[in-house]
């Protein structure tokens, strides 16, 4: 990127929005995936138009250009691997409209998600998705990656809350997709195959958000076991038992151990996993699925079940249950984080794999997270300066993937491909479906501009 | 198409499964939107591997080939326009597996949407999307159209419900898409891309579909107004009351009285329009929302609510609204049918309009349809053989079109576009949009031979 590109992209979004500092670059050079790769120059655009007018430059000039959010991703969607422009969305960060009567939002890429959920809240709404990081994380972000959340055992995930949009295209061409309306058919579905796409195919620009009634109550449980096969069996369950948990949430022994100090009143002694669950909805409703959860655990000799009594108490929990990620590096400098899902009554297999697989290669392993969907969070304890412990982390690592497939799963349930796991996407798909998705990205990005080198197994540095 | 490709064809699925006498080709010749066009021939493959290799077969000789499940679709869908072969699923109808424990099914395209929802049943599970013609349409194109139907206010379309899919693309390529979890970011959503589709990127010859527990109780209002305005506007309101129907459909007074005569109760005089309103779920939550709902209904005086005492007053509510589109054909030979959406506030708008379009054009215009998500079925009735009617009832439809976009709406909620409505696609999607989708049409099928000449005005004939 010479100085007359960059002098061409401030003439765009203004002097005070483009930045070459040292300093500036550093701050969008990594995610939290930990890799670093410094861009050539950083932008801050304000409106579509002046995206549009970045991207005709990009396929001008050649340059790479990798939207960001947040940054908070996990497999280093956003981080610009090849140089080039990082477009920086954080000052495209309105909530354009909330139309409360027909229970959507329109908001721009850069608003955060959790002042999303806090402005409709105001309007007796809900936006469900709840990645951890919402405090922090933009909706468009989210979109890119298809975050998910504790919530999506029974809402959904962000993919199924964006109705519609409006994108940028490599060439520069503004398009949209979706409606207003809940349904619609004209053409294709272009919406879906933006989201989840990590900025290959285009910038998100705008998103039509659909929004539920806010629930009127929730009630809280924590249920902790003696057993990790009961923990782990009692998931599906509790999911067949007609119960609709809007959290079902897993922590195995070592993710409890991690957190055990955040917690006023530790779990008891031999404690093997616990159940976060909740269940919301208005008043009647939840009474009826807590008397219902209570029945069925109490055909659960290893369990225990303790009902939280006060929204402190909730907090705590949630604040226990959010602190295990950056709590696990207590265990050891550094560690691979992975997000398979596998259908949910294949769990107990699933963790069992882990148990047996930390054993083998001596390695710590925590399994939690989304229970409910089949979506575990792994995590494999290392020090990466230990080259062997590296290497035995990263064969775990890829027989956890094969076994997570074998079970009938998947690669990430949330956390996206990006760099992190583009060389292990033919463990998943098949040729004739990754060449598919190659002509895809060559369509909308012949000069391989937008993000270059995510997803697909030819990017990994 | 020459006999020596008929007899290629025939050697793939089999002599028997294989026509090209007259009248079989004419029972593959029209859909639910009444245009008639002869394919050449029609094949009825069984298995996936012969779709990819009579693909293969149409990708060197230039054939087209459309894909049908049962033609109950309403936009020409599934018409052979420029002849070739129709592919007709019918063979391919198994279920494949229930996983009742992930509560998803596996299925190939040709099952009955009603049969699956019977197969479920038996294990406690729910499949909702419950378009009209359920009892003869199939998932497939039900996948392909991206069917609704009455449970999309509260459980969404069939897209909401696909979760994976294999299609197989024309150079006779086997793609898979999504996976068995509910959750799943591997690559591109091909999933979606398929869906709604309508045929033109490829042959859905597998689909994953998620289920949901089956509701254990339902009850049924009969809403009637004496005011058209207050049953528009009550729509929303109830929506917007943390209200959360089943089934909340409109009819309005033509409506009405083309099924009149199927109700043993007919609806007061003075009747201008009708909610059809179900409540679902667990017993007490039923009753809960049974309670709210009639508060709501308490403050509204023009309104009569009548509570269903006995499944056979179900039965028959629903059998009379099943009726609505047959019956109509009684008040004139023809009719324009069309589905637009718009947001669910804007419904009063669009029925006004409605009744303002055919007081000025002297057509009689029914509405009736989803009005839970904003989907009004507008029947403009009419002689095609009188072409003055014809032109006044081609130009209610533009109008028609452009006023539910004007409002926020799309020109098909559940329908498609298919051959009816490509000629209107402009007046939604701008130039951008339009040429994207055209360039991924190319890119999956660059000689034209899947469904040719659907969506885009270039095929209208």
């Amino acid at each position: 990127m010479n100085p007359i590109i960059i002098k061409k992209i401030s003439a765009i979004v203004g002097p005070a929005f483009c930045t070459t500092r040292r300093e500036d670059l550093h701050c969008y050079s990594f995610d939290g995936a930990g890799k670093i790769f410094l861009p050539e120059a950083v932008a801050f655009p304000a409106t579509t138009a002046e995206v549009a007018a970045i991207m005709r430059l990009a396929s001008e000039y050649g340059f790479p250009v990798v939207p960001r959010g947040a940054g908070t991703g996990m497999t280093g969607g956003s981080v610009p691997i090849r140089g080039g422009l990082v477009l920086a969305l954080s000052r495209m960060n309105h909530i354009v409209e909330i139309d409360a009567g027909n229970q959507i939002a329109i908001v721009e890429p850069g608003v955060i998600t959790g002042d999303l959920q806090q402005a409709v809240r105001k309007f007796g709404l809900f936006y469900p998705p709840d990645p951890a990081s919402l405090k922090f994380c933009t909706i468009g972000g989210n979109a890119a990656e298809c975050a998910g959340g504790p919530s999506a055992v029974k809402y959904g995930v962000t993919k199924d809350f964006v109705i519609g949009l409006e994108a940028v295209l490599a060439s520069g061409d503004i398009v949209t997709a979706g409606t207003r309306t809940e349904k619609g058919v004209t053409g294709y579905d272009l919406t879906r195959l933006f989201i989840g796409s990590e900025g290959t195919l285009g910038i998100i620009t705008r998103l039509i958000l659909r929004l539920l009634p806010l629930p009127e109550h929730k009630e809280t449980f924590l249920v902790t076991s003696t057993s990790l096969a009961s923990t782990t069996a009692l998931v599906a369950r509790i999911l067949n038992s007609n119960i609709r948990p809007c959290t079902l949430e897993y922590m195995d022994r070592t993710a409890i151990r991690v957190v055990t100090d955040r917690l006023s009143t530790p779990p008891p002694p031999g404690t093997e996993a616990l159940l976060l669950i909740e269940l919301d909805g208005d008043r009647d409703t939840v009474d009826h699925q807590t008397a219902r959860l209570k029945a069925l655990l109490a055909t659960e000799p290893d369990c225990h079940c303790h009902h939280a009594a006060s929204q402190t108490e909730v907090d705590e929990l949630w604040q226990a249950r959010r602190s295990i990620s950056p709590a696990t590096f207590n265990l050891s400098p550094h560690k691979i984080s992975e997000d398979v899902a596998v259908p949910r009554t294949r769990i107990p297999d699933l963790v069992a794999f882990t148990e047996r697989l930390s054993a083998e290669l001596g390695l710590t392993i925590l399994t939690f997270g989304h229970a409910g969907d089949g979506n575990i969070h792994v995590n494999i304890m290392l020090d990466k300066d230990d080259p062997e412990q590296l290497r035995r982390g990263e064969s775990a690592k890829e027989r956890l993937f094969r076994q997570a497939i074998a079970l009938g799963g998947t690669l990430s349930g949330e956390h996206g491909i990006g760099l992190s796991k583009a060389l292990f996407l033919a463990l998943e798909l098949n040729d004739a479906t990754i060449r598919l998705m190659k002509d895809l990205k060559q369509l909308f990005d012949p000069h391989n501009i937008l993000n270059p080198g995510k997803i697909f197994p030819e990017g990994v540095v």
